[in-house]
């Protein structure tokens, strides 16, 4: 995660974490790539002791404060150039917005008038697609050999070299996703091979929210590092807060074009069409959509065998498809039409998600016939999908106890050719609503250990509400934490630095170094202040849990500093002890009988 | 967890967990086992589909509305009969009680006069311990193939029958923590064959708290599901707070008796001598302590392999051993005396925990050395310790990444014997200070699959600061969460009957049966309520999180409801479907080609 010893980053912005007058934290930086529009933002943590720790950044220009960020403009098109000079790409006149597309079909009382406060007021843009029989995919170029801007963007990020990431990318071991029309976006990637990310859900539901709402909670939720955002909106406005949502994220964005393509039809699934579906994904894609869930997996024959499940079909997708398939008696549409969706999408360089509609929703269910009939599918349409040169992942579970949780990523892995998984926890336990970030926050770390590329988080509120902002914040931080402790458990190269940092500042006393170099800073800080409020706690040798006599690093010190001169010294000194003792063979148990 | 199809409790006395005014809610029973004194206390969940679900429970009897407690007078003395009954112990006069028990040591301002108000009300008693030659302990009684009544408790909270605990006693894998002088407590087992447990630690600091707040925070722990609590005081009172924790508590309590015998020699680690420290054990073993933490396997030999560690050596026992035996450059006084210190310990049935004192305390420092070292003689000791007939587990870390935590416990389990093995967390990151209780329930869930059998929480304020009432709450239930999760991933019988309860209830949306069956029904229903306040919601067939169009399980039910009956008949259609889809030889994907 750290990467101290990388390049020097260009320039240095000055910015403090907190409040004005706090003298340490941290500061926006960049790395340049090979030209001089390639630009890595990273974080980069001053430590009282004169060094500095370089960490992997999400938060986008926000927290740059020499940007001049403003969300009804949007942020600056940071591929935009790239994109044009490929030559493969067109824009063109796209298809009309239509008042359906936020869901205001009747002029009933409910329908009401378009707030056109809402209509996202930054600057006019026509979509654009790939040229007629261009393929305009990351894939495409990676199987060319070709390395883009993108491609060496990701590589700065993960301190990799370029020909890793396209080489695991060529593979179809790794997505890019990087939708043509959200230039936007600070390219990331996903795979095994790489840091697991970490992907946070927002949007409204019929029930609640607002516009403004879901543009917080994904300038927030990428603030504490969501990799990816998923904008799940289901209630009123659903193509105009996407286009506030895409035009203000740094990070890819995730649909489920299923949710927006069943408000068209009033919420009747048995209403559904393909020829509804695919205009909804045209819709999507030329906003610039970068990966789309599509449960194409869920077919006729599966449905039944859910029928003995504890907790049925989950998945709200899954669901919808199958009341389609069985109120027609007919296979899935999404299924028969994977071919012409995959066209779709290679125009864009839409990332396919495909859905694991049949995943568990209780313990009961995990590992059963129907989720694993369903990966089967997901198997076949993965490879179809390549042969369309489109980017693709694969959704995974769901509620799954620790002891069935490997099976699922190395059925996955086997079954989808190593293509990236990408899982919502999995839950390790039914009983704990209100925890459920805890319970699969479990299960997200141990299958990220295994392989598995992006954890989708789960926040408090799972199964009992919609997320408000401190939700969102606890499930990201949550899920960073598993996704950094698999990084740790794979050896992901560098990931320790982070650990060792704060380590040895937690030896050291080095408090502001601690909470700077804290997951959430602002929590380990105010923590600490509960206890010790006074200033001089900060420089304290001693924290309220022991208090000053019976710290134990304080006396770990003590003995080093007592038993020598200098730190160093001491080590050496108690070194060669050591070694002495090793050469007398370890003999250091007194003999006694059993 | 649950016994649904078990005993039926003998009585049921009526209890909301709510406020007066909620219909629906849990009751404690109780059910008897083969005498009328024997009665095991059990959370009885009264769904409002007519069923009942039975949930083990360690609240104690401040959850029964038909006993009147009074922490001034103390628990009623559960177990005083079976002791006297065995005719093995004896009363004596005791250990006069000294005002440096509770750090009077001086007439200093600081050491100030004694709060009188302070010394336990209750009713007198003298200290109990075995007679001469008479092997009072568990595990002696279990060696010899007597059952004795807390076995037979213990059996009936598990589920299992007597003579399994008698056996896993007498092995030494399980301990049944129960000094003779601390007859309030329920009894509990500690033991891989077992639901696997979760301790508690409470205890004032030099820096705050007082003795009202750490009973508070036993009964507040135990409320949520402590199994057994450390008192870890370290601040003035020690003696008098732990005698109101102890004549409070119906969980077995444990200590570090090298804390107090510190703060007796004014926090000079070199001024300690096995007599203070003698004295101190005896001290805490006439008032009741169950078990207590010893860090006899920190020897002077190894103190010196902890010199090139990140982090040094961060249990507080641990470096206070370290500092002693090198300023006296002298083996530990615990190592030399570790038989006498048996005698004691089986004189009251006090189990021995033995302490980890090298530790690691960070990701860096795992796995060492230092650790295994120290680990290897802790197998040594726990053999010396059955020699005595004292019971005994052994205490695990601290710190380890996810790929190394196995090779903690399968170490521990054959250098120990298979003692049990009780852990903190591990936390499987150092980057999360405030969230530890997170990093470490990662670690404490895989750690308990694969063996451990109890876990010692982590609170938010790990690192930070000394835990308040709120982060108690928050570490009981992560860690309840942990337990859990590793009792289903074990297959513990009837483990998952609690989850298929939550879940049944769920799918079937009966709001009030999910609230009631969470591991905390309060913030479940709160979290419900913040969105969705109004009563009618609790019937709804659909939360917040999609609203009433996209309730997968809504659909999921309408499916099962609209191609039939009744659920059952379209269940029977739909296994039908499935049967015929099965011997059709499960052909059911589309010839693709590749």
């Amino acid at each position: 995660m750290t990467n101290k010893d990388a390049r020097t980053p260009a320039s240095v912005q000055s910015e403090t974490s907190q409040e004005a007058g706090k003298s340490i934290g941290w500061h926006k930086a960049y790395v340049e790539g090979s030209r001089s529009d390639l630009r890595v933002p990273v974080r980069q943590v001053h430590l009282t002791n004169g060094q500095s720790v370089t960490l992997y950044d999400t938060s986008g220009p926000y927290t740059d404060p020499l940007v001049d960020t403003d969300v009804r403009r949007g942020l600056p098109p940071l591929r935009e150039n790239w994109i044009i000079a490929r030559g493969d790409t067109e824009e063109y006149a796209g298809r009309p917005v239509r008042p359906e597309d936020d869901g205001i079909k009747h002029t009933s009382p409910r329908g009401g008038l378009r707030n056109l406060d809402a209509v996202f007021p930054g600057r006019p843009r026509q979509p654009r697609r790939g040229r007629d029989g261009q393929a305009v995919t990351q894939l495409a170029y990676a199987r060319r050999g070709e390395i883009t801007p993108e491609m060496e963007y990701v590589a700065i990020r993960e301190n990799v070299s370029p020909e890793v990431v396209r080489e695991e990318i060529a593979a179809g071991r790794a997505v890019l996703p990087a939708n043509v029309n959200h230039p936007e976006i600070e390219p990331m990637i996903i795979g095994k091979r790489f840091l697991v990310k970490v992907n946070a859900n927002i949007g409204n539901s019929a029930v609640t929210s607002s516009i403004e709402e879901e543009v917080e909670k994904m300038t927030w939720a990428t603030r504490w590092g969501a990799d990816t955002v998923m904008d799940l909106s289901t209630g009123r406005n659903i193509h105009t807060t996407r286009e506030w949502v895409l035009r203000n994220s740094p990070v890819p964005i995730g649909t489920v074009p299923l949710y927006q393509a069943l408000e068209k039809v009033d919420g009747k699934a048995e209403e559904l069409t393909w020829e509804i579906y695919k205009d909804t994904v045209i819709e999507q894609a030329e906003q610039g959509v970068d990966y789309m869930t599509v449960h194409a997996g869920v077919r006729l024959a599966y449905v039944p065998l859910t029928a003995n499940r504890k907790t049925g079909i989950v998945s709200r997708g899954g669901s919808i498809m199958a009341a389609w398939c069985l109120a027609h008696h007919k296979e899935s549409f999404l299924y028969e039409n994977f071919e012409e969706l995959c066209e779709i999408l290679a125009a864009y360089d839409v990332t396919y998600s495909l859905g694991d509609g049949l995943r568990p929703g209780s313990i009961a269910d995990a590992n059963d016939e129907a989720q694993f009939a369903e990966l089967r599918t997901l198997g076949e349409l993965n490879r179809i999908a390549k042969r369309f040169n489109v980017q693709t992942m694969i959704e995974g579970p769901g509620h799954v106890p620790m002891h069935k949780i490997k099976e699922n990523i190395d059925l996955q892995q086997e079954i989808c050719d190593e293509a990236p998984f990408y899982t919502l926890g999995p839950l390790t336990t039914d009983v704990a609503p209100a925890y459920d970030h805890i319970t699969s926050g479990i299960g997200a770390a141990m299958i990220a250990w295994w392989g598995t590329a992006m954890l989708c988080y789960v926040t408090p509120k799972e199964h009992l509400g919609l997320p408000n902002r401190d939700d969102v914040k606890t499930g990201v931080i949550t899920y960073k934490i598993a996704a950094h402790a698999a990084d740790l458990a794979k050896g992901h190269p560098g990931a320790q630095e982070w650990d060792d940092a704060l380590s040895d500042a937690r030896f050291e006393f080095r408090w502001e170094d601690q909470f700077n170099l804290a997951l959430d800073p602002d929590t380990a800080r105010e923590f600490h202040d509960e206890t010790l409020p006074a200033e001089p706690a900060k420089t304290a040798h001693f924290c309220s849990m022991c208090g000053p006599k019976f710290c134990s690093m304080k006396i770990s010190q003590d003995i080093r500093r007592e038993h020598g001169g200098s730190r160093t010294e001491i080590e050496e000194g108690m070194a060669q002890k050591s070694k002495e003792f090793a050469e007398a063979g370890n003999r250091v148990y007194l003999p006694i009988a059993d």
